[in-house]
């Protein structure tokens, strides 16, 4: 239970005060972050994670102050500190404090290990509802801190008893707001080529997805995916998660459909599976 | 000299770590803020930078927490703390600690003072580059915290010994990263009538303008820009800065023109006398 954080070069319990208010982050929106979790203690496939985090970061000319190694022993040391079986952690990158409100000088790097976010099995049993929402990220190949459309339309979510956002622009659709997304149409498995973050998750489904179902990255405009036999989204914390609405139209038969749940069975094998031998390795050699 | 900031009921020296790394105006870029100064000591149109304030927290749905004489209290106490004959102030709302990482419960709302931006008064001799970038700000209304354009652009404005971006989108312009426009065709005073936020110094200059020349708010194209007589900016610290180069074109004759001339005057002079009366009553009533 207690989680911890990482700030230059100490650890501090999460609540503690630690940042100046000064913070491009803060005033200016300049950040960008990752999000990973363990199975089986270890931090689930992060060097596909610290890829994307060090290249979001090279989009905003930041530079990351800790080597992948550096990293990998912080994130050892929060785990054991938190005393939990599995920690979720987030990696946060800001442009450092600014005595002029503006200017870049050197990055805040944060580590932080929280609590496994809660989990949604009816979700993934019944399906989500989700929204079009007219709108694409700015920067979308970077994992800027920008959510400011989600938590604007937190009322009107819970008001439509949606669970989140899917973004659409010009015809075409790009992700969910934290998540990306694929449809089902005639067995084929079709996912947005652009304006979408490159999901961890959405790479592990694609490579689970090679032997049963054929793979298209291409242009999905919104009507196709109203017309979808099945549509899901991906993200560390959804897994596949089957979406049977979008705004008031119903996905296929309204029920999560096989595909989905084909593919959502194999990514479980893969968490059960995951780190096992590099586990039963440590545990000898401690 | 010593400045601070004030956080929940305490005042604290700016550098000191105040904030936990779950404020969601870090984490999620949700946040807002104004900022404005003194002229004479006294916090120049407060009410009309409060007035937007407390619209920008309303559009995003976030509550601030004081009232505006709380806050005038507040900002009293904080350029007595300064020492300083002129502070700068900024008022910063965010979406508050979110344990969850997303959402919102108590905002966080910090009033920090700040030293005086850097004037540039050369800027406003011989004019600014500015650099033209198709874009529009996603909630142009609210003074929201994302910044990341003109932060990443940085390098290319320095490259390019530009001072700013001047966002146009399909033909239209808007604004400056953090100031507003205006053209003069004709001895009309034109600006921008969307997707531009409500300068405060925009709206005085707009004053200044009466029984001078007309003003129209409309729609301006980027190429009305290029061939007008005169183009400046306005903000609170750039006053009005005229615009002689956009991108490479020159505008007029390539220096500050005459209409821009007289409404810095009539601006510096609006400065100069703030507050005159005000300050002669409290002195004599100390």
């Amino acid at each position: 239970m207690p989680f911890f954080c990482y700030f230059r070069e100490q650890f501090y319990p999460l609540d503690t005060p630690i940042l100046q208010s000064n913070d491009l982050g803060l005033l200016r929106g300049y950040g960008l972050f990752d999000y990973f979790r363990t199975y089986n203690g270890i931090p689930f496939r992060f060097e596909d994670y610290w890829a994307r985090f060090t290249n979001s970061a090279a989009s905003l000319g930041l530079e990351v102050p800790l080597s992948e190694v550096g990293v990998r022993s912080i994130l050892q040391r929060l785990y054991d500190l938190s005393e939990e079986r599995e920690v979720a952690y987030r990696l946060l990158l800001t442009g450092g404090y600014a005595p002029d409100g503006l200017s870049v000088s050197q990055p805040n790097f944060i580590i932080r290990t929280e609590a496994l976010p809660v989990d949604n099995p009816e979700g993934r049993k019944k399906g989500i509802k989700v929204i079009p929402y007219e709108y694409v990220r700015d920067l979308p190949y970077v994992k800027s801190t920008g959510y400011v459309h989600l938590i604007k339309m937190r009322t009107e979510l819970k008001q439509e008893s949606a669970a989140d956002l899917l973004f659409y622009k010009n015809g075409l659709v790009s992700e969910l707001t934290r998540s990306n997304i694929f449809i089902v149409r005639s067995g084929i498995l079709i996912t947005p080529s652009k304006d979408a973050l490159r999901g961890i998750t959405r790479k592990v489904v694609m490579e689970k997805a090679v032997g049963r179902y054929p793979v298209e990255e291409r242009d999905i405009t919104l009507a196709e995916v109203l017309a979808a036999d099945e549509v899901f989204t991906t993200s560390t914390t959804k897994w596949v998660m089957p979406v049977t609405m979008v705004g008031d139209t119903k996905i296929g038969s309204g029920l999560p459909g096989p595909v989905t749940a084909e593919l959502l069975a194999a990514l479980e094998n893969e968490f059960v599976a995951y780190g096992r031998s590099e586990i039963g390795s440590r545990k000898s050699a401690g």
